[in-house]
C-alpha cells in the first residue's frame, strides 16, 4: 500500500522531529542486530504529536505526582518510547540509544519499569501495558476524590497507551477493558496501533473481529482514524474529543502501516521483529531526504523544535509544585498523607492496632486475614482491596468499606470480576500510583493471572496477592479447586515473597510485614478450614514470622526435626507430642516463608535447621518439589504425589496420608526405628 | 422478582422431569452440605429441553463418535449434570447422585473426565469449558471435511455448551469465542446462563458491559429469550434458529433464575454456593406440590417419560453404527484411520521416517523440533498444530500444510492469534475429540495459559504444547522474555511430562515418544539459540530419551557427577573435557525428562547418579528449586537466582555466571579441592 511520507497536520520541522524518531528507532534495531522497528516507524506521527502537543508531564522530575502517563503496552517497540524519552529531555543520552538491547544500558529490549526514567511500568507480555493502565486510571480517579479540594485540582492526570493487536487479543486486555467501561473511567485514552499485521502475517489470519464494536459493547467511546497513519488533525481531532469525554474511557483506532516509508517492509510482518538491514535503512533514509550514511542522526533543529516542548514541561513542575505548597499550608493533614504516599509509607503503627485472637477458638487463616483486615485497614486510606468475585470465600471485604465503583470515586473495595489476570495487572497500575492494592481468588485460579504476578516480581511492585483455600483442605470441590502445585509454582519466581501462616497470630504478622514491605509483590497462601490457635504465650509465633522460619517448639539436642508450614503446622506439633511420649525429642520449625527465612545469616538458618540433626521430616500439603533444600539427603516428605480428589476434607487429608500419624511414622523412619 | 413455577410450552410430565432434576440437584448438595444448587435449578428447564428433544447421543455408549457434545462451563453446577446423566440412562446410579462430593463417588464437586460416563470434559475452572467446545468444533469441521463422503456424513455433531457470568468474563472465553467467530463454527451453540448474579451480588457490580453486542462483534449469531427463565416456546425456536445457522457459532442469552423457585434465595448469590437448607427445600417442593420429607425421589412417571428419549438414543447408535459398517466396506483405508482416532494411535512406525541430524551443524532445538515435524508430519494425518502467532519463532510450520480457516476445514495449521489461554483450552478440546494437537508460544508466556496446562495434566488430555525460547538464551528480547523459573513451575504440575532436550536428537526423540504417548500432556521445551549436535556415534542419546535420564559420559568409578538438561548439556560435556585433562573423572548426566525418569526402577536411577558419589554439579539455566533431590546434601547448582537481563545471549550466560569454567570450577569444590 503506496502512502504520503509526508504527515498531514504538522510543520516541517515536527514532520523532520517525527522522521527522527523513526530512524533512531530503525538504527537501534541495527544497531543491536534485534528488535522491532516496525511499530515505532508506524506509530511515530501519533507518538510524536501526543508528546508534543498533549501529554502534560515534566522530563526533570519523571515521578511528578499530576504527570500524565503514557504506556507502551506493546513493549516490543521500546525504541519508539526510548526515543521519544530522549528527545523530549528524559535523562536517557543517545549514547544509552546506541546501546539499545545491551549489557547494562538503558534501553533493554522490552521497557523496564525502574531502571529507565519515564517509564511508567514494565511491557512486552502484551496486555499487561493496557491493564496497567486501568489501575493508573482508578487510582487516578480515587486520588482525586480524596485529596483534590475546591482551587486544588491536584489530581487530573490522563493515562495515555498505544496499543497493538496483540494486546487487544489477549484475555487480560479484554477482562480489564471491560471493567474499565464498567467503571467509566474517562482519564484513561487507549490508542490502538491498526496495523492489520501480526507475526504470523495479516490480522486476517486470526482476528477478524469487529473490534470497535467489541469496545462499544465494553461500554468505551470509541473512535476511527482511517488515512494514510499520516493524518495527524484527524488525530488530534479524535484526542481532543477523547479528552473531552467524561463517563467513558477511550479507544482510537488508529490506521497505521507498520514498517511505516519501508519500501520493501512496509505493511508487512517482516518489518515486526527482525532488523531491516543496512541497505533499506539507507533507502528509506534516501527517500526521506536524509544522509543515507548518518546513523543515530538528530538534526539540531529537533532539540531546538522540542526544547520549548520541555520547557512547559518545567512549567507544568513549577506550577504543581507551587499548587501542592499551597495545599500543604492549607491542607496539613491531607499533604502529610500525600507525602506519606510518594514515600510509599504508611504512616501508622500497626503494632498498636494489631488483632488479638483467642487461643481457645480455631480459625482459618482467611478468616484470621478477615479480621486483621477489620482491625488494620479503617487505618489505611491508600490501601485498596478486592476480590475477583469471591469476597466472601476470600474474606477480603472489611466494615464499612464501600465499592468503588463509577458512582463513588472513594470507595477502597473493587469488584474484580470473575478477572483475576486482569486484576493482577490492575493492581499492578495502582501499586505505581501510590495506591497500595491487595486483591483475592482462589490460590488454584493463581495460575490464571501468573502473567501479570510475573511481571509484579520483575518490576519489585508491591501488590498483594491474597490466595485462599490454598490445599486439599478445600474439600469437596475437588482437584479443580484444590491446590498442590502452586506453593511450589509460587515460591520458584524470583523477588515473590510467598507467606504460608500457620494460624491466626501468623497470618496478622504476615500482613503486618507485608503493609510495611514496599519491595516487591507478596503472596498471602490462606486456608478454608479452620486451624488451632498457637497460643502466643506458649508459643513464639508473633515475633518470629518476619525470620520466614523458626524453632516452634524448641528441644535441648533434638533427634529430629519437624519442618511445616500452614495448616500441617498442627499436625507436626501434634506428632511432636505423641513423639515426646515415646522418648522422641523433636524440634518443630514453622517455615510461613522461605524467602524471608533465605535471607537470614547462615547462624540463624543453622539455629533453626541444624546440620548436625539429619532426621528430618517436612509436611506440606503440596508437593515434595523445593523441599530437599531443608530435609537433606535423609530426610523424609510427608505431602501431595498427585492431584486431590473431591471428599470432605478431613477425608483428603486421610486418604493422602498427610496426617499427624503419618508424621510419627516417618519421623521414627528417618531416625532408623 | 416473583415468576412462574410452571414451565411454560411443555407437558406436564416433562414438567415433572424438570422438577425433579431440580429437585435432585438440591437435594445432591444439601446431602453433601456443600455444592451450588442455584444453577441447576435455574436451568434444569433448557437442560431438560435439550436433552429430551434435541441433543442426539446414545446412553449406552457415551463414546459414540458422531454424538453431540454437551458441556456444563460452570462446572459447579454439576448437580444439573449429574441429574441428567442418571435421568437420562447413562451409568450413573441414583445411590451415586446420594453420595455428590464424597470419596471415591462418581459425582464428585466439580465434572471430572474419565471419572463420570457422560462428561465430555473436566470444567469448573471457569471459561476451561466454552473455550474446549471451540477445540471440540474444530475438530468435528476437521473430520468431517477429511471423512465424509456421499452419503455417508460420519462427522455432524454439534456442540452445545452451558455458560455462566464467570466464563462470560474470563478472558479466555473471549480469545476462544473470538477465534470461534473467526473460523465461523456454525456446530457449536452455547446456551447463556444470563442470571444476574455472581457470588459478589448482582452482576451490575462488575459487569454492565454488553455481552450481546460483544457476541456479534465476535461474528456469533446472537439471540435473547427474555422472560421468567421458563419459556420452552421461545427457548426451543432460539435452538431451532442456531441449529439451522451455517457460517456462525451460535449463543442464547437465557435469561434464568439462579435458586428458580426457591422462595427466599431465588435471584440471590445465597443460592450460588451453599445448600439451601432443608427448611427451604421443604418448602420449595411443597410450592411445587411435591413431598416434602420425600428426597432424591425421582417419580415413576419420570423414568417412563424419558424412556422413549434414551430408547431414540439407542436407535441413533445402532443407525451410526450401521454407516459406519458401510462406510468400511466402501472406504476401508479411511475406516482405518478412523479407528486408530478411536484407539489412540498412529497407524505409523515412527522410528522409520525419523530425521537424521548433521553431527557437524550446531542447531538450535526449536529448528530441530521445526525439522521432526518436517519428517512425521505428512505422515500423521490426525495430528494438528499451530502457534499462537509465533510461528516463524516457533517452528511449528510444516512443510506443504495449509492453515485450518473458515474456508478450508481440511487445513491442519492452526493460526490461534495472540491467545495463549485459549490456545491451551481449545487443544485440550481437540484432544478429546480424536485429534492430537500441539501448539506453541515462548516459554515464559507457558503463565499465561497455566489454566488450561492444569485441566490438561488433572484430565490426562493428550495435548501438546511446545514452548521455545526457553531461557536466558533469548537473549536480547531480556527478562519478561526469558523464562527462569518456567522449568519449575512446570515440573511440578502432576501428571506433566515436560522434557527439555539437549540437541537436535534428543528432540526427534521427546517427539516420538510424545506422540506415542497417549497418556496425558507433555510440554517441549526449546533452545532459542543453537547447540551442539550430540553424535549418536559418541553419546548414546537416541536410546536413552525415553528413559528420562542417561549417561552421557560414563566413567569407570567417577569422582564427580554433572548433571545438565537442554542447552547446558554441552556446557557439562565442555566441564567433563577440562576435568579430564585434570585427571578428573566427571560423569555426565543428561536429564532430557524428570518425570520419565522419576518412573524408573530405583537400579536404574542408582546406575545413573550412583549413591555413592556425593560430589555432584547440576547446571540448568533456571532456578535450582528441586535439584537438591538430584545432587543431594554436598552437590552445587549451577543457574539463575533471579531474573534475566537484556543482552546478547552469550553475555548474559557469562553475566550469571553459568558457563563450562563454573562447572569446573563447582565440581572442584564439591570435591574439595
Amino acid at each position: 500500500m503506496a502512502v504520503s511520507l509526508k504527515t498531514q497536520g504538522v510543520s516541517d520541522v515536527d514532520d523532520l522531529c517525527i522522521q527522527t524518531i523513526r530512524f533512531l528507532s530503525m538504527d537501534g534495531v541495527q544497531a543491536a542486530k534485534s528488535g522491532h522497528p516496525g511499530m515505532p516507524m508506524g506509530l511515530a506521527a501519533p507518538a510524536y504529536t501526543l508528546w508534543a502537543r498533549h501529554l502534560r508531564y515534566s522530563s526533570s522530575n519523571p515521578k511528578l505526582m499530576n504527570r500524565d502517563r503514557f504506556i507502551l503496552s506493546g513493549g516490543h517497540g521500546s525504541m519508539l518510547l526510548y526515543s521519544l524519552l530522549h528527545l523530549f529531555g528524559y535523562d536517557l543520552s543517545i549514547d544509552e540509544l546506541k546501546r539499545f538491547r545491551q549489557f547494562g544500558s538503558k534501553t533493554p529490549g522490552h521497557p523496564e519499569y525502574g531502571l529507565t526514567a519515564g517509564v511508567e511500568v514494565t511491557t512486552g507480555p502484551l496486555g499487561q501495558g493496557i491493564s496497567n493502565a486501568v489501575g493508573m486510571a482508578i487510582a487516578g480517579k480515587y486520588l482525586a476524590q480524596r485529596f483534590n479540594r475546591e482551587g486544588f485540582d491536584l489530581f487530573t492526570y490522563t493515562v495515555y497507551v498505544f496499543a497493538g493487536d496483540g494486546d487487544l487479543q489477549e484475555g487480560i486486555s479484554s477482562e480489564a477493558s471491560s471493567l474499565a467501561g464498567h467503571l467509566g473511567l474517562d482519564n484513561m485514552i487507549v490508542v490502538y496501533d491498526d496495523n492489520h499485521i501480526t507475526i504470523d502475517g495479516h490480522t486476517e489470519l486470526s482476528f477478524t473481529e469487529d473490534r470497535a464494536k467489541r469496545y462499544e459493547a465494553y461500554g468505551w467511546f470509541v473512535q476511527k482514524v482511517e488515512g494514510d497513519g499520516n493524518d495527524m488533525v484527524a488525530f488530534e481531532k479524535a484526542l481532543e474529543k477523547a479528552k473531552a469525554e467524561k463517563d467513558r474511557p477511550s479507544i482510537i483506532a488508529f490506521r497505521s502501516h507498520i514498517g511505516f516509508g519501508s519500501p520493501h517492509f512496509q505493511d508487512t510482518h517482516t518489518a515486526h521483529g527482525a532488523p531491516l538491514g543496512d541497505d533499506e535503512i539507507a533507502l528509506i533514509k534516501t527517500n526521506f531526504g536524509w544522509d543515507p550514511s548518518a546513523k543515530f542522526h538528530v538534526p539540531p533543529q529537533v532539540y531546538e523544535n522540542i526544547k520549548p516542548v520541555i520547557e512547559k514541561g518545567r512549567q507544568f513542575q513549577r506550577q504543581q509544585d507551587e499548587l501542592f505548597a499551597r495545599y500543604e499550608k492549607q491542607y496539613p493533614a491531607e499533604a502529610a498523607e500525600i507525602r506519606n504516599l510518594l514515600a510509599g509509607k504508611l504512616g501508622v503503627d500497626l503494632d498498636k492496632i494489631m488483632p488479638k485472637f483467642d487461643p481457645a477458638k480455631p480459625v482459618a487463616t482467611r478468616s484470621a486475614s478477615g479480621e486483621t483486615l477489620n482491625a488494620l485497614m479503617p487505618h489505611l486510606p491508600l490501601v485498596i482491596g478486592g476480590s475477583a468475585d469471591l469476597t466472601p470465600s476470600n474474606n477480603t471485604h472489611f466494615k464499612g468499606v464501600q465499592d468503588f465503583q463509577k458512582t463513588n470515586r472513594g470507595g477502597r473495595y473493587m469488584r474484580f470480576g470473575i478477572r483475576e489476570h486482569a486484576m493482577g495487572a490492575v493492581m499492578n497500575g495502582m501499586a505505581v500510583s501510590g495506591i497500595r492494592p491487595y486483591g483475592g481468588t482462589f490460590m488454584v485460579f493463581s495460575d490464571y493471572m501468573r502473567g501479570a504476578v510475573r511481571v509484579a516480581a520483575i518490576s519489585h511492585y508491591p501488590t498483594i496477592f491474597v490466595w485462599t483455600h490454598d490445599s486439599i483442605g478445600v474439600g469437596e470441590d475437588g482437584p479443580t479447586h484444590q491446590p498442590v502445585e502452586h506453593l511450589a509454582a509460587l515460591r520458584c519466581i524470583p523477588n515473590l515473597i510467598v507467606f504460608r501462616p500457620a494460624d491466626a497470630n501468623e497470618t496478622a504478622q504476615a500482613w503486618k510485614w507485608t503493609l510495611e514491605y514496599n519491595g516487591g509483590p507478596v503472596a498471602l497462601a490462606l486456608t478454608r478450614q479452620n486451624v488451632p490457635v498457637l497460643d502466643p504465650a506458649k508459643y513464639p509465633s508473633v515475633v518470629n514470622v518476619a525470620k520466614g522460619a523458626y524453632v516452634l517448639v524448641q528441644q535441648d539436642k533434638p533427634d529430629v526435626l519437624l519442618l511445616a508450614t500452614g495448616s500441617e503446622v498442627a499436625l507436626a506439633i501434634k506428632a511432636c507430642e505423641t513423639l515426646a511420649k515415646e522418648g522422641i525429642k523433636s524440634q518443630v520449625v514453622s517455615m510461613p516463608s522461605w524467602e524471608l527465612f533465605e535471607k537470614q545469616p547462615q547462624s540463624y538458618k543453622d539455629s533453626v535447621i541444624p546440620p548436625s540433626v539429619k532426621a528430618r521430616v517436612a509436611v506440606e500439603a503440596g508437593v515434595e518439589q523445593g523441599w530437599h533444600k531443608y530435609i537433606g539427603d535423609r530426610g523424609i516428605f510427608i505431602g501431595m504425589k498427585s492431584f486431590g480428589i473431591s471428599a470432605p476434607q478431613n477425608k483428603c487429608y486421610e486418604h493422602f496420608g498427610i496426617t499427624a500419624d503419618a508424621v510419627v511414622a516417618a519421623a521414627k523412619k528417618a531416625l532408623g526405628r
